[in-house]
This record gives structure tokens, C-alpha cells and sequence, in this order.
């Protein structure tokens, strides 16, 4: 005989994920799968990515951290295409040993960014894991139909802009690994906690995401490290980028590090984890995408310019001397 | 300075995935996410299920069986739904040592499978990990609009049916994890390569999709065992079911084994990794369904009715006396 109830998986699932299964076509989490009715005129845009214990976050940090940040690299993307969230499919591999209190601290930090964001539980699974937990998520957004802003796109002599601060989250997570540097550094505690905090919960620039769509010949976001994300959006383009180091937005906690060891400037614009939009903006709509931006509320700063050429990323320093990366871009590989 | 090229990890993408990233939206692989214009006046289905080495698979299976069940145990889910796949996601972890031979009898798997089923990829990640593999798959089809066959819907006087045969996985898994099994209940090697294939690599009801939209009024796929997945059916819809077990349809191989020890035949109906559809087809539809699945060339068995009741399956044997489960359902937890 076989009751409804269920099993413990579906009890867990009851308890902790039912209440983030806000959106209809979630059907409470009570079927096979999920329906999505796309809004009429839009397309959807797909990404999914995962984290994994050891690799992306630290075990230790906390659960409802480790929600957020497997929900917010996913949105990030969605956030430089010019897309509108619409829901996320989750794939939760939790270690034995996960008990209650670190479950329901996940399932509380998913549904504050799930209701931040407006991006609602759609449905997904849930396993048993002897090796490390990991957060696979599928997230959808919208566009209207073909206004996916891609990588290609960018032409010679559009204005290379990024969004917010480079490199923070690269050197919050030196401090992790290496706390002592924040003494040799002399960082102020709240200079600490703020590199530190870049690192653990990326903020997804999802309010930039209509100026991107209706400004930017290109765009993508920057998870790998602005140059190597940089270069690719070149690949992709056909074009090459001139950057000025000097103008890459750095926040003072990192301008502070740079100024005293110099080679982690290659780190901050390498290292990756920066979940910022760098885009390419045609000069007719340059000043209309800076005052859309700043009526979004989220600082986006001009580093350079597209240029004829092919595929190259090119920083140089204030005395127009080229900068050569000994590792352009983060790779698990 | 960033060159296009990328890292070791993009390189592994281009090499082993862009060839099975046929769909136009996929873009390459060379994009932040993927573009999915959904089919006019359809809405979406949308599923994530991940399997894990150890967990859902024996890390010594082939590459390319592992990369097919990932698929197959997502595609089960839509067919079940009623739906037509359309694309998916895919979010793979390889543990340290996976080598180049393994990636590339994985990828072949997942091309073939993506042909076979009409369901190309259109994105994903790929990461180390500490931990075993991990497959994480997001995978979307399409129904006319507010056709998804649901667990819900099902009313008392439908004949349950099932299609092809129960318990096979259930009894491979312990031929694989008992191989003296075999020899024990005198299984031809053709028998005992029957179950241990139908665990290793589950076959997707695709072929009868169209059929449960148009005549079922409720469906599931049975993944955790038919008497837990029915009574989810059940409880979903506010129905019971009354199940004559002698009807269950079991291959040659299960026969045998259920002959010689009977106990068997309540892991058969309780095991999971079944991959079947169960549904109920309203009375007015029975031939109809009937005819349709012949035609799809998909056995399909009545094992019993809906009644009315409270959320119970109800497994009877011969003499009318109720079967009770010490264990209805496959859990995680």
C-alpha cells in the first residue's frame, strides 16, 4: 500500500521548499514538472549554473549565503542580457550531516532573494550526497521577442562600460584564504567586511537589466574576470577593447590593496566573481545609458573603447604601455 | 590582456559540447544564456532532475550511459506530462581524474540521445569537484496551452494503466549489487542482461507523450516505484486506486525472480528507476488509449481502477486480500 505522504524527501521538500513555490505553474511542487506560460511577444532566456562546496563557496559559510549566491550568478547572467526573471528550477545535493537548521536557514535565504528579485521556485530535486553540497539552478527569463542582448554585437567605437566596483570579490576571497592580509594591508574592519561580503553574496545588477537591453550593442557579465569576459565579448563581436586600467571602478578597500602590492591589480581584473555587467554602449546612446543608469541607481563607469581588431581584450596603464596577463581569466580547468 | 580563446574550461566546451548545441537558441555555447522562443499558443514544462555517482549510478557505469540517464530520467517526466521536448540545460561536476576518453564517450551519449529524443542542448556549466559526478539536467517541452497532463485530475470509474513492465530496474539494481543473485534464481544471461540494462539506461515513454494528452486524465512517471508514485497520483487527485497485482505487468526476467522468492514482488512494485508512465483513462477513452498506444507502439496494461477515497493505492492479490508495503517508495532521506 502506498500513502500520499509520501516519502521523506517529499516531507522535506513539503517543508522547507513548498512555501518559495510561490508561482502557479509550480503547482505547489506536487507534480512530475512545472508549466511556464511565456508572456506573449517575449522570449525566453535560459542559464543554468551550479556552486559546489570546496570549489564556489566555503563549506562553512552559511546556508542561507550559499542559497542566495547559487540563486544570484544565475540572475547576473540574465541581468546582462536584458532579460526580466521569470522563475528557477533547483537541484540540491546536500551532504550527509545537512541537518534541520542548515535547510531551513537555505530555504530562508532563497525565498528572501526569490522575493527580492521576483524570481519565484519553480520546481526541482533534491538528493543525498556522499561528496560536497551543491546548488544546481536553471533560471528563465524574458525578453520581448529578439532583444536578447548577446556578446556579438559590439562595433568599433562604442564606449566599453562596467557596472559597479572590479575585483572585490577576487580579493575577499584572498582575505578568506589568507585572513593575515588584511593586517599587511592595513584594511580598516570595514574595508575587511566589505571585500569579504563581495565574495560571498554577488549582488545582480537586475536593476541595469532594461538599460542594458535598450543601450548596449553587446554585453556580459563579468563571473570569469573583466578581462577574460572582456575578451570573449570581443570574440564573440568580431572587434578588439582598449582599456584604461586607470579607469576600472575599484572600490577603496581594493584601491587600498593595489596601492600596497601592485601585482593584485592583475588579480582584481582576472580573478573573477564579480558578478558586474561590462557592456558595449554605441556613442549616440552613451549619455542616455548613463542617465538611465544613474536613474537605476547602480553606478556603471566608462573604461575604454571597441575598436577594429581581433578578439583582444588590451589594458594599458596610464602610460599607454600594453599589460600582459599571466592568466587572463578564472577556469576550473 | 584577454585573448578569446579562453581557458582550459572553454576549450573543454568547444571541443566536447558546442557539437550537441544544434539548436539555433543554444547560440554556440558562446553566450551567456540561451535564447528559447517558445511555439506559438504553448505553454512551457519545465523539469530539473540531477544524478549523482554513487547515488544514482555506479561511477564505473560507461560515460555515455550515465550522460543517457541524466537525459532519459528528464525526458521520462515529459512524456508523462504529455509533453514534446524542446531543449535542455545541463550542469555537469567531474570529479578530479576525469579524463579526456570519459568526457568524450560522455558527450557522445548526450549527442545521440539529444537526436534520438529531438531535445538539442542549450547551455550549461561545467566544474571540478571533490565529489563524485554529479549531472544536474534542466529539461523544457511543450504542450498546447493549458494541456500538461497533471497528477491531479483523475476520477473515480478511470482505468489505471501502466506502460511496459514494472520492477525490472528495481531487480537490476540488485543484480548489480548481488551478482550471485543470478545464478541463485537460475536467470537465463539473457534475463539478467534484460534487468541490469533496464537499470543502466532507462528508455524515456516519449513514443506515447501525444497519447497521454490526449486521453489521460491524470499521469506520472514512476521513478520512485509504482505503489509510491500512484499514490501521489492519488492524493494529488483526491482519489483512490484499487490495483489487482496480478495484473502488474513484469518482464520474463522479473517473473522468474518474483517465482522464486515473492518478497521480490513488493521491491519490484515499491523499488523505483522504473521510468514507466502510470495514468487514468476515463472510461469513454479506454479503447481509444488503447488503440493509440498500440499504434505508438508502446505495451500499455490495465492494473486496476480509481475509486473514490482518500489519497491510497491499493495493491490486492488474487484472493481480493489488501497487500501491505513495508517500504512504499524509493526515498533519498
Amino acid at each position: 500500500m502506498g500513502k500520499a505522504e509520501g516519502s521523506a524527501e517529499d516531507r522535506l521538500i513539503t517543508r522547507y521548499f513548498r512555501p518559495l513555490a510561490s508561482h502557479p505553474g509550480a503547482l505547489g511542487l506536487a507534480d512530475d514538472a512545472a508549466i511556464l506560460v511565456p508572456p506573449a511577444g517575449c522570449d525566453l532566456v535560459l542559464k543554468a549554473d551550479a556552486i559546489i562546496g570546496g570549489v564556489h563557496f566555503f563549506p562553512e559559510d552559511p546556508a542561507d549565503a550559499i542559497a542566495c549566491k547559487a540563486l544570484r550568478v544565475n540572475l547576473s547572467d540574465l541581468a546582462a542580457k536584458g532579460a526580466k526573471p521569470l522563475g528557477f528550477l533547483l537541484s540540491l545535493a546536500l551532504p550527509d550531516g545537512s541537518d534541520d537548521a542548515w535547510l531551513a536557514s537555505f530555504a530562508d535565504g532563497l525565498r528572501a532573494d526569490a522575493q527580492l528579485y521576483g524570481c519565484p521556485l519553480l520546481g526541482g530535486d533534491t538528493d543525498r550526497t556522499p561528496g560536497p553540497a551543491m546548488v544546481s539552478i536553471a533560471a528563465f527569463g524574458s525578453v520581448p521577442h529578439g532583444g536578447m542582448v548577446r556578446r556579438s554585437g559590439a562595433k568599433p567605437g562604442d564606449y566599453v562600460f562596467v557596472s559597479g566596483t572590479i575585483g572585490d570579490a577576487a580579493l575577499g576571497l584572498k582575505l578568506r584564504r589568507e585572513p593575515e592580509v588584511a593586517q599587511r594591508y592595513q584594511l580598516t574592519p570595514r574595508e575587511r567586511e566589505h571585500l569579504l561580503a563581495r565574495y560571498l553574496l554577488p549582488e545582480p545588477r537586475l536593476a541595469l537589466s532594461e538599460t542594458i537591453r535598450l543601450h548596449a550593442s553587446a554585453a556580459t557579465d563579468v563571473s570569469d574576470g573583466l578581462a577574460g569576459d572582456l575578451a570573449k565579448l570581443c570574440g564573440a563581436s568580431g572587434v578588439s577593447a582598449e582599456i584604461e586600467i586607470e579607469r576600472v571602478p575599484f572600490s577603496d578597500a581594493a584601491k587600498r590593496m593595489i596601492a600596497a602590492d601592485t601585482d593584485l591589480r592583475e588579480l582584481a581584473v582576472t580573478g573573477g566573481d564579480d558578478y558586474e555587467i561590462v557592456c558595449a554602449i554605441p556613442g549616440e546612446k552613451r549619455d542616455a545609458f548613463r542617465d538611465a543608469a544613474r536613474a537605476a541607481a547602480v553606478a556603471v563607469t566608462e573604461i575604454g573603447l571597441i575598436a577594429a581588431g581581433d578578439a583582444v581584450a588590451q589594458f594599458r596603464d596610464r602610460n599607454g604601455h600594453s599589460l600582459e596577463f599571466a592568466r587572463p581569466s578564472f577556469s576550473h580547468f
